[in-house]
């Protein structure tokens, strides 16, 4: 059987002993595509890694402003083969050609490395400190190996494992990459890799920078990822396969950086559902349902106060899910795991209100699913209720009163946001500081009368949040410089001769502009 | 029996169902001293859990200027009290009263509480980031819960968990904290937690704000650093104890900082021997035998290239180790671990130099130790060569040449430190460069030309390194600011009302000086 070619070690090659193979499949015809992809072994795995740690100790000596180049090269190249990406995107993940794909996830690809490149360029993200008096200097830089990046299925371009956010922050911050394509697009992976190694070819940085593999034994990933030479891991996907990943990089004392789940819970303040009910209602289920309610932020979790406005929103809402037609998932398995996770949320005690099925088409799709359930029975079972279901499905809490309100927002596990809908004259306001507290320390990123999904990429950026949301509560995975940090560590000199000193850390500014905190005051002088 | 007092929740008082007890030892004469210190059960573990949760909470809303206020005033506590805590530090340590205890580390912990009260005060720690265009704003800010705080043995008042750098740290960036006293110096922590806690009162916080407890069972010890109640964790102590720690808080998803060990290897290039091999011993041994030894930093790995210069550099620095009286180690069973360690480079291919047993005397001691063993020996077993002996303790090894010597820096395990003692008019600027880039990323912190110990408080310190160092190489354990980033989250506000938002991240700049970057500018005006 002919497999496609992985990339490791500056080749487009054959796998070396594959350990099996698979197919894509187009989840708008459940057909598998025609392409076979290879599983790769252990020996294909380890070339990889030492190929990736070559790499990274040659990439310390290579100009930033080739990084930048190459980034910026590599999101041209990008926008040239626009239309081959989107066609093959399209076909892998049944996402909309337009404007999802080719108006707002590919530019938003191509924008994320575009910044990436500025941030390499203007090296103020390495936070260069500087004590003079002492002579004690300190700046973030690349880790001691290559990053392993495995994306996830839900967004073909802007977080693929070889162009998307953490690909661009980990090459921006000086790290190779070895990407782990996600099974459900493998050939939009490839061409992505292609280009990005063509890049590599033409701004002469080290060929182990981008090495891209398709997939491998489970054992071979958790082997990867606490491998001595790897620098750090980035993963976005299911909790039980984050969970593994972060075991075996942890015992190995390797970090690894996760986005694993999030129910994304939205309270409701009574004032605002008197005031803008069905507006609110509107809002959220074009938040649900977007991108066939697939997003990391989507609104799992809808808490509201009992009443007759509350019930007149839930009818509004149940309509809303009930008319609408579902749209397509990404997979072949997407159906089956939200009629799971509803059948957990059942039998903890909810009811369904709209969907819950598979739909029976040629297509991967579940219905627009909601449920209900009351707010003691939401805190008696508080894990259980939080069980994400991956799609238009959501839960509605309602609770008797603002305490149990607040009692709801203190079992919430972490999450990366939590939103608060209140009255716009302020009515809301004495109860928006009960639940405020509680639900404030559990999310990375809090909102007001707006829904979570659409993730800004902005420096004030929380892609992030406490666990299980993610793997720990400083980091974000979205937002240039922050989310370079993850693949950083803390490098001091101290007494280090003039000369021998980093171009960040020497007196002279070395861009003119970078800034830097010289004896306690940030600035973009010399010192 | 009678034990000594507890701090939890807010009261001094007997722990419930003791799991047996414990005596400190004056290590200058192995004797016990007369006080009974308790090993808390889980009943107080628990509680004390709880209290420092309810404490996280309400610390939330009390003002930074309290904070700080809080981290004065213990330091003036400290102060008034400096004879009693530098006598029976002496008691529980032997470390000389003068200059050490009173003259410089008692001071360095003040001053370590005043520089965190100002990073309190001036919150530009937090790192606020606001865009102001699309109103994302977000900001550093406290964890979901109480630090725990596991301190070391070597100083008494400095990295005491109830005084020290991650106390300063933990409470500076607004948590609680549990304090598990080292079990070397009970006696000197019950009065700095006396004082903290006076402290606590008479600012006002909450009363869970310090809580102290002496030793618990080691189950307990992973109970409470997983517990989901627990914001972080920090340790510092030897490599198995912190293992251990790591794994229980790894798999709860619990933040956990470790310093755990380090050998902090010293390369002296060719030209440096030529031409100031006895200035370089001397300065060597006295970092060597600083403290008996028992420093993190301490250099416990010293690498020259064979050649009659260094010959004479090894006989110079045994003839210091041999003809210099042993000090006093801090703990009973110190010189069987120095002796137990040696056995293990010993066993490894390292030959005796200089000492290698332990001394017969009435107080805690071992022979100054220095071994030798040549570059093939030590790249072949490289793992085993690089044992801890936690004392005056070093091993030389010899290399045939600077490619051995490369050799030898790219099989160093994670450390805190690495040193590089280079010709002073640059005759070995070529061979630095050799070593440079394989040591670079293996160390924390690079020195040229001077010794590793001295951890200068400044903020561009970094105090950690890559694991097996530390748990995380992208923090640092010392130097303020930046250790607070380690017990804080990230914590982002989109669209939030501006009546809502925190000070630090509201249009007008809450304290005047404070730096915070908007829209990509560190800048200390309003918005």
């Amino acid at each position: 059987m002919k497999y496609q070619k992985v990339l490791i070690a500056g080749k487009w090659r054959e796998v070396k002993n594959p350990a099996g193979h698979f197919n894509a499949v187009n989840p708008a015809s459940k057909q598998a595509l025609p392409e076979n992809y290879p599983v790769c072994g252990e020996e294909d795995i380890l070339e990889a890694i030492q190929a990736g740690k070559k790499a990274a100790v040659e990439l310390r000596r290579v100009p930033r402003e080739r990084l930048a180049r190459f980034l910026e090269l590599f999101a041209e190249k990008i926008e040239v083969h626009a239309d081959e990406l989107v066609k093959i995107a399209h076909i892998e993940t049944a996402l909309p050609k337009e404007p999802r794909l080719k108006n707002v996830e590919l530019p938003r690809t191509t924008g994320q490395l575009r910044e990436a490149a500025r941030a390499a360029r203007g090296r103020s993200w390495c936070r260069a400190t500087i004590d003079s008096a002492v002579n004690i200097r300190s700046m973030m830089g690349p880790l001691d190996g290559p990053v392993s990046i495995f994306g996830p299925n839900n967004f073909p371009f802007a977080f693929n494992s070889v162009s998307g956010g953490d690909f661009a922050a980990a090459v921006a911050a000086g790290n190779p990459v070895i990407a782990k394509a996600n099974t459900g697009h493998p050939g939009t992976t490839r061409i992505l890799a292609e280009l990005a190694f063509e890049a590599v070819r033409e701004t002469e940085l080290p060929l182990g920078t981008v090495q891209m593999i398709y997939r491998t034994l489970p054992e071979l990933g958790l082997k990867m990822v606490s491998h001595p030479d790897i620098g750090a891991s980035a993963f976005t996907g299911t909790k039980s396969a984050g969970l593994k990943l972060k075991e075996a990089a942890d015992m190995a004392g390797k970090p690894v950086y996760l986005e694993m789940s999030s129910v994304n819970p939205v309270f409701i303040l009574p004032g605002a559902v008197e005031e803008r009910s069905s507006d609110i209602a509107r809002e959220l289920f074009g938040s649900c349902a977007m991108g066939a309610g697939q997003f990391c932020t989507n609104p799992g979790l809808i808490i509201v106060q009992k009443g007759e406005a509350s019930e007149q929103f839930i009818r509004t809402l149940s309509e809303m899910f009930s008319s609408t037609p579902p749209g397509t998932l990404l997979s072949l398995n997407g159906a089956d795991d939200i009629v799971d996770a509803v059948k957990i949320l059942i039998s903890a005690g909810a009811q369904l209100l709209a969907g819950g099925n598979k739909v029976e088409s040629e297509s991967c799709m579940a219905e627009n699913t909601l449920l209900r359930v009351d707010g003691k029975t939401f805190i008696s079972h508080p894990h259980e209720l939080q069980t994400e279901a991956f799609g238009t499905a959501s839960l509605i809490v309602v609770a008797n009163d603002i305490r149990e309100m607040k009692d709801i927002a203190s079992v919430m596990e972490g999450n990366l946001t939590g939103t608060i809908y209140s009255h716009l004259q302020g009515s809301d306001d004495e109860d928006y500081y009960i639940i405020e507290p509680e639900l404030r320390p559990r999310v990375g990123r809090l909102l007001n009368d707006k829904t979570p999904t659409g993730v800004a990429v902005v420096s004030a950026m929380n892609h992030g949040g406490p666990y299980p949301a993610t793997g720990h509560p400083g980091f974000t995975a979205v937002g240039l410089p922050g989310s370079m940090l993850r693949f950083a560590a803390l490098y001091c000199y101290d007494n280090v001769r003039p000369h021998r000193l980093p171009a960040e850390l020497q007196d002279k500014n070395p861009t003119g502009d970078m800034w830097r905190m010289i004896d306690g005051e940030w600035t973009r002088k010399d010192i």
